[in-house]
């Protein structure tokens, strides 16, 4: 048996045998040759069979031609025969002149989807919505993403943790929060990985990141949210400031955006029409103060009481930072207190604002990061200022009271990036298998 | 201010001013001189301070003195001074002259844990117990051994998924199985990857691969179990046999056991007194009928009343394994229909085996993987035959319907891995957080 060849590989080899392996695309019977395009996770080829005729022209008995007339979209198959270069072939330069099949699962005819059917229902039938080329490539790049940033970590001496997803208590707030039968007992899905990783600062781990699902009870249905989701974080020691964080952060971006651009930049152009920028450090940065102000300027009044952003503010304040430094990221920076978790480190001359920033891209937020509160008389009062009870703490607290260095870190959703990357309209295209209030299936 | 040093780069530094930041390991609190081991991430360094004394003798005011004799163990700082080389200086071969301390958070004096403490109320104060050496070592371990394996998957053009771990229904058995509120419903924790790391075969992706977390609602309290552990899943398209995946796993352990070899050999060498073997291929392979009959002849008749293997039969064939082709690692194959699940591939020849294997190291099993049933018709009987209703596996059975390639995988533990390549008694020992039937803290 001649070995599989991927189908990248066809314009690369010499004519003859070649044996590839795949799905069908599209089948185009017609009367005197047969077209059948084939796809694999490396690309698509068309397979061609000329019908055989006895010598009065009639169509003869033709084992292959009926195989090939009976094949549905979808039909995994081996198909061997000779390859053949040809310019004149659109798809690739090449074609494959059919000597036989071996079909490995034939496939139903009738496709429950079709490439206009709306995102729930293709999300039904995601494992076929995921054989389109653009949404194979949205994970690929996700992989080459993921695998710049960690070899950054790695690269840099952090250490990689697995944190437990199981909680005895809420790791961030206590809505949102999906509660587990636990033997006798009740467990929490954690919300973040945030107090574990904080816990490899007085462990002594010094650089650390994890990227693992986190889970939020959130019943929220907007294009951005989902009740699981996969979170980058990153948490180092040993930093004068939120600035510290930043600049990681920067790095981060830039190696994993470059790494994207190299290895998917012209695929990304042919299917998605958008080219990749690679951001350069410092990413502009705006107290958050400041940045309503400017966004206020631009016509635009956030209607909230407390003093956060909302989405509309946070896509202006993104116009606005690229068309004054040309950047599609933009640091919100020195949050106030009042809408930050008890452990950011407040200003030491101003503890109404936080040492801590959100990171817009694109328009949207995709991370929060902070310098954390390590002094643990300073952390109770601020746990005690925002009404929660230091004892239910106490597990977290402990981590500070023997001894901890200054610290700070980021979370960062990773299909958040993946999605404002490409402009996809939705985090659902950019979720392997979405989760919603409503959707646990596939 | 003087930039940090990390302590592991003083040795190459030249004398002069320095700073390390670091915890209090250690301190020598002499009549006419201190000594303090300061460490951190990278290693430890010895501070040194020599009292002051007046002309007659007597000890003069000494601050600095008085401060480190207050410093507890766990205390977090900042220490400047003059970096001098000393060979006399057993630890490292330098020492610091100590000009100035900055103290980040003091410790509590007491310490909960002793270096005699066991394990479990070292898990109460994880955050105390990874400050050791050692410990700290088994997590940079794990992080070059991941890291190698995912760049190995990367080269090979593997795609990375994240699995959602919130399921409408059971992924392996409804036994040991947790049940998460889910807004008005239910929904259950993934036990494994297993479906939709299927799923990405019908959907194209060809070769996939995930490190995530799994949950068993296991009571057992063995050294080897945990309800959350870290799976190491992989699943390629196209394979002719389980042969196929076995041969994927070999190339990955040595490419991982290489990356630790040459990373941390030495240290390895140093704390736990372990010289890492690299595996080289093939493993040995041993159907698993053939095994029992091995470990019979050795003296040992597994007591189980069904076809499987048991910890003690797996010791021994490791033993075998080890005395007859020098291999830490072999593969037991052809395990009995009756003891897989209904998803795996059974013999050609003899419904009554499987295409499978469990991967036994240093005498603990650490992976199943097996070719998968892709025949929809097949799958489905082989479904009832194990007393499942094909109805409520609907979702999955429909990944098989509009097309599927031959496939297999495997799952495998990761903190297993590490337990076993360090000697470690306990899989605790090789996890950050564990967490089990009594143990959902810190």
């Amino acid at each position: 048996m001649t070995e599989r060849t991927l189908i990248k590989n066809l314009a690369a080899a010499t004519d003859g045998p070649v044996s590839v392996s795949g799905w069908v695309d599209t089948v185009r019977d017609q009367k005197k040759v047969q077209f059948v395009v084939l796809r694999d996770e490396s690309g698509a080829v068309q397979l061609v069979h000329p019908r055989a005729f006895a010598e009065d022209g009639t169509p003869a008995e033709d084992a292959l031609a009926d195989a090939i007339s009976g094949l549905a979209q979808g039909t995994f198959l081996t198909a061997t025969g000779e390859l053949k270069h040809d310019e004149r072939v659109k798809l690739g330069g090449v074609e494959i002149k059919l000597e036989g099949m071996d079909i490995a699962a034939a496939a139903i005819p009738e496709t429950p989807i079709a490439d206009d059917t709306g995102v729930d229902k293709r999300m039904d039938w995601r494992f076929l919505d995921l054989r389109q080329p653009k949404n194979n490539l949205i994970f690929r790049i996700q992989t080459t993403l993921e695998h710049a940033w960690r070899t950054y970590w790695v690269e840099n001496d952090f250490i990689e943790l697995h944190t437990p997803k199981l909680m005895a208590s809420a790791s961030e707030s206590k809505a949102e929060l999906f509660e587990v039968e636990y033997f006798e007992g009740k467990a929490y899905l954690a919300q973040s990985p945030q107090f574990f990783k904080q816990m490899a600062q007085p462990a002594g781990f010094g650089k650390i990141f994890e990227i693992g699902p986190a889970f939020r009870a959130d019943p929220s249905f907007t294009s951005r949210h989902a009740t699981e989701f996969t979170s980058v974080d990153a948490e180092i020691s040993w930093i004068d400031s939120h600035e510290d964080v930043m600049k990681l952060h920067e790095e981060l971006l830039i190696a994993g955006f470059q790494a994207v651009k190299d290895k998917h930049g012209e695929e990304i152009k042919a299917l998605f029409d958008l080219d990749i920028t690679v951001p350069t450090a410092p990413f502009p940065r705006i107290p958050l103060a400041e940045a309503k102000q400017i966004v206020a300027e631009r016509g635009y009044t956030v209607p909230r009481t407390d003093a956060d952003m909302d989405p509309e503010g946070e896509r202006q304040i993104a116009a606005y930072a690229l068309e004054k430094y040309g950047s599609e990221f933009v640091f919100l920076t020195d949050y106030a207190s009042s809408i930050r978790p008890f452990y950011h480190m407040r200003h030491a001359d101003d503890a109404g604002l936080t040492n801590s920033y959100d990171l817009i891209f694109n328009g949207v937020e995709i991370s929060t990061g902070a310098q954390r509160e390590h002094r643990v008389d300073v952390l109770i009062e601020q746990a005690k200022d925002k009404g929660l009870d230091p004892e239910e703490l106490d597990f977290y607290l402990d981590f500070f009271r023997y001894g901890v260095p200054p610290h700070g870190g980021f979370g960062m959703g990773l299909s958040r990036v993946v999605m404002l990357m490409l402009h996809l309209p939705n985090i659902r295209e950019a979720t392997y298998l979405f989760r919603g209030p409503t959707r646990l299936t596939p």
